[in-house]
């Protein structure tokens, strides 16, 4: 079964939407987005009258939900205890952490918590969407606490790939509940807090109940690099590239684009900012003094002219090579402000995400066919992940001793290859508990167990729609998709069933109509030859003809062409 | 430019499709697929009046090409000049390099030669296609010669994933034309006639003029490890398993499939094929001799009720998640035959093929809900490549000491990858060309240089329909496939444009119509209102009132959904 497959309509059969609260003296702990999953993060803690959520984040779609904008989980949960959610808890700005907000929020309408970049970054998001003012957005600060009803929330900085991340230590009357957010452990940060390693083994000496900890980089053994590995490798690059340097990073990777200026500024070359998102975050980081650099050295692109290419360094996104990116429409040699010759110097700094390999080489070879130099994660070290490897993970396990551990931020297969590291680490397999989005855990007494399976499943955004598109229409889509359409128009005399026009046929995606002239005329006849085999009552049913003119219709089509498409015989009278 | 967008209607325009024939003294080699993408193997060489192609393979689509079977190279070049073609000349039996065949013989007519494997495939694939007495199938051995009009054809052994696979020595009046074929350097093959050393350094010593390279493993580095690494992993999955294994690999990995099945002897455990091709081929690679086991060893899908599931060893093919596929089904509870129980062993012996990541965790998932475990490429020993590492194609370079070498297999940053490692291997630049399909190369005198560039591109393969689909059937399918299709029908009397019937409004793909009875209902009255605003002449204008009622409804859905339907008006006169 797809993801598409499992979406509201099916989901809500086999789980139950509203379960009755837990019992008194249990914390219950419901995914409602990330587990079993990668992205639209969202984690739930309830406990008596009192609820907080973890992270509000958003998901591409799978290629099956065709045309599908994105994806956010579904609060359903949540809206049957409206008055009970006390607070939106966010671990840090990426968009699989608050990207969900513009649509959850008018849903849930509950105060949102997060560091100062973090909330810069959600503020910039609800202002497009005219929701800035809609919730109180509370800035907090590493090691700050938060009452929340009977949780007391602590916010302990991580190391990540972005400034201002941080884990979530919930107290609760169970014990601590340690949400981990993305994190990676670096011994040498670029900037920031660093990672906080008193807090996090205080915690575990204070007796941590349940640890959720970040599952991605699972199959990776060892441990992360530091950033300044890839400081030395772009100072180098930058130095011998013969021409201008185009940059690409994820948008938000604001470390990467803190080393980044500063190898520009020791070669000697300035730095651009191309595209919306990568000048907006870079604003909102430098206004909150996460980003530090002199006068004069970084500029918008406006200014790209006034510097010959040799001392150019252009800063952009679209390093998955999405197809309106400022990186995708330079390698097709369609940006207004940046063209592309021979011996320029192209670094796409980033991982390649399983999915987009082949947008991403196809945007690679367009760069090469323009006599660009690239490099990418493959063939030099343009790169560091932000997420946690092997190594880091037991350190993680080491560090909380927490008694329960349940893997989160994954597809099933990494959750599972998260516990059995735990397990290899000593972790009981009774300890470690593997669920998947809407399976609730429920502690008691020191005691976790499966508590019921509430309704959980991706909203699909379509346009202004927002979980309206459901599995009907996406089948629809994907059949539609597949051999295209044919329209079949009859019109009929209401009084005696004669046809006074038509048939007409209309396709779209189905074979070229004027190379064709003779399968179509044959579809006419067939159409003809159906309607007339029906006698006088049958066609007053239009159901019943327009049922054996599609049958009729499909069968010629797959005798003739082996082709399936969709078939929308109309009947009209007059 | 997605590759769909590149397809036979774009390419005609600014290409030759008919170039005159080589000058004399000249070789033309013409690459009609598989240089600069991946898959659709077919290399061209002629002379004077002759010409022989290399290989005939077949590519999947890419998920821009919605509903498209397959794709195969199109031969235009070729069909220009059918007499002269005196051979199609396999390397081996990979549909990559044969799965071209039954679309391409009917068109070029020309004997086809291969070794004994290699024709066993073709020939079943031919069969299924009625095809199999439609042009001579000629068996050839390692080291045989085969005169081809100018072109003495040498056949020399590699070593390669599937058995009996070839490089081809072409030699010419220009020199030794050698292409490899897929190949690695296996110095400890499972059977077959191994790598011949021997011969290739003899074409170098005799002179190769041009070198044709596989590039597939151009990003790795060392040398692939020996397929007897695997059997060793394979022997003890197999004795540690609690209950059956089940075992994917590419239904033509013959060595995979002996290597597995000596394992299962070895520990005591039978044998199983399940699925049609796997099947197929086990039978034709036994009966050839190319794989060997005794009695009682083997078996059909039939017998495996007859042993308890810890005696037993399916393979079965799917490695891919290919949704149809007999181990997708298992996946999802749905095969016949084979139900996965908690603890059975899942083994995927293959690659996940770039693009097909998420199918294939989708399946590894869905295996692991069923509690069964699993080993892949990512946590155990259970695959080697077929394909050359950047070791072995150094040792190929040094071994042939090519005048020129064109690197073959691959996508452009595979191409341009190869010639750095050539570079790096002490080639001069102007000794490496890198081109693409369609890009022809003239060599002369001992000179290698640019000839014309020739129509090529993919020929799409559609139910029965060949070459039928293009690009503008294809943005079809893709616009239908974003929002769906709303058709819009008008019955107007064709005396005085009077409305009869109609409005009526069908859609698929859209929203829900139950669910938005309003927003159909606006629809209707932006119809009315767009038709009204016509006069009586224009309403005679059957196009003019179907654009404007196309404009008003578009204008609609774009303000209330921020969706863009495709919109299909239709005015039926009576």
């Amino acid at each position: 079964m797809s993801q598409a497959e499992s979406s509201k309509d099916n989901q809500r059969a086999d789980s139950n939407a509203h379960p009755t609260p837990p019992a008194p003296g249990t914390l219950r702990v419901v995914p409602l987005g990330g587990v079993g999953e990668f992205g639209m993060n969202m984690m739930v803690l309830e406990y008596g009258d009192d609820i907080v959520v973890i992270d509000c984040g958003l998901q591409f779609p799978d290629q099956e939900m065709l045309g599908i904008d994105l994806v956010v989980p579904d609060t359903d949960y949540l809206e049957s205890r409206l008055p009970n959610v006390r607070a939106i808890l966010l671990t840090h700005g990426h968009e699989d952490h608050i990207g969900g907000l513009p649509y959850i929020i008018p849903r849930l309408k509950a105060p949102v918590y997060g560091t100062a970049l973090t909330l810069g970054l959600v503020r910039a998001k609800l202002r497009e969407f005219d929701l800035e003012d809609y919730v109180p957005l509370r800035t907090v600060k590493p090691r700050d606490r938060v009452k929340l009803g009977v949780f007391d929330v602590e916010f302990i900085s991580v190391t990540h790939s972005i400034p201002d991340a941080v884990c979530l230590a919930v107290h609760t009357p169970e014990g601590i509940v340690l949400h981990t957010g993305d994190y990676r452990i670096d011994p040498s940060p670029v900037a920031g807090d660093g990672f906080d390693t008193f807090s996090l083994s205080r915690c575990g000496e204070e007796g941590v109940i349940l640890l959720m900890a970040d599952s991605t980089n699972v199959e990776r053994e060892g441990s992360t690099e530091s950033e300044f590995e890839v400081r030395d490798e772009l100072e180098h690059i930058f130095a011998e590239a013969p021409r201008q340097v185009i940059m690409a990073m994820f948008s938000t990777a604001i470390y990467r684009m803190q080393v980044a200026i500063d190898a520009a500024v020791k070669v000697g070359r300035k730095v651009f900012i191309v595209g919306y998102s990568i000048e907006r975050n870079e604003e909102i980081a430098r206004e909150l003094g996460c980003l530090h650099y002199g006068d004069g050295v970084v500029f918008d692109d406006r200014a790209i002219e006034s510097y010959p290419p040799e001392k150019r360094v252009i800063l952009t996104s679209g390093t998955q090579g999405e197809t309106l990116s400022a990186l995708s429409r330079m390698s097709l040699e369609n940006h207004k402000r940046v063209r592309i010759e021979a011996d320029d110097t192209i670094v796409l700094s980033s991982r390649i995400i399983p999915g987009n390999e082949r947008a991403v080489y196809r945007m690679i070879n367009h760069f090469y066919r323009l006599g660009a130099r690239i490099f990418y994660e493959r063939n030099s070290h343009v790169h560091v992940s932000g997420h946690a490897y092997r190594d880091e993970m037991r350190a993680m396990l080491a560090m909380t001793k927490p008694a329960y551990l349940t893997p989160v931020h994954g597809e099933l297969y990494q959750l599972i290859a998260h516990k059995q590291l735990a397990m290899e680490n000593g972790m009981s397999e009774e300890r470690v508990q593997v669920i998947e989005d809407g399976q609730s855990l429920e502690i008691s007494g020191g005691v976790m167990r499966r508590g019921p399976r509430v309704h959980s499943g991706p909203l699909l955004v379509d346009g202004k729609t927002v979980g309206e598109i459901g599995e009907v229409v996406l089948r629809d889509r994907r059949n539609l998709s597949q051999d295209g359409m044919i329209t079949v128009i009859l019109v009929i005399d209401r009084s005696n069933g004669d046809i006074l026009a038509g048939p007409d046929i209309i396709s779209r995606g189905f074979v070229y109509m004027d190379e064709n002239a003779e399968l179509i005329q044959r579809c006419k006849e067939v159409v003809l030859d159906a309607y007339n085999d029906f006698d006088a009552p049958s066609r007053e049913e239009k159901d019943v003809v327009q049922t054996g003119v599609r049958k009729a219709l499909r069968k010629l089509l797959r005798d003739e062409t082996s082709l399936f498409p969709v078939i929308l015989p109309v009947v009209m009278e007059v």
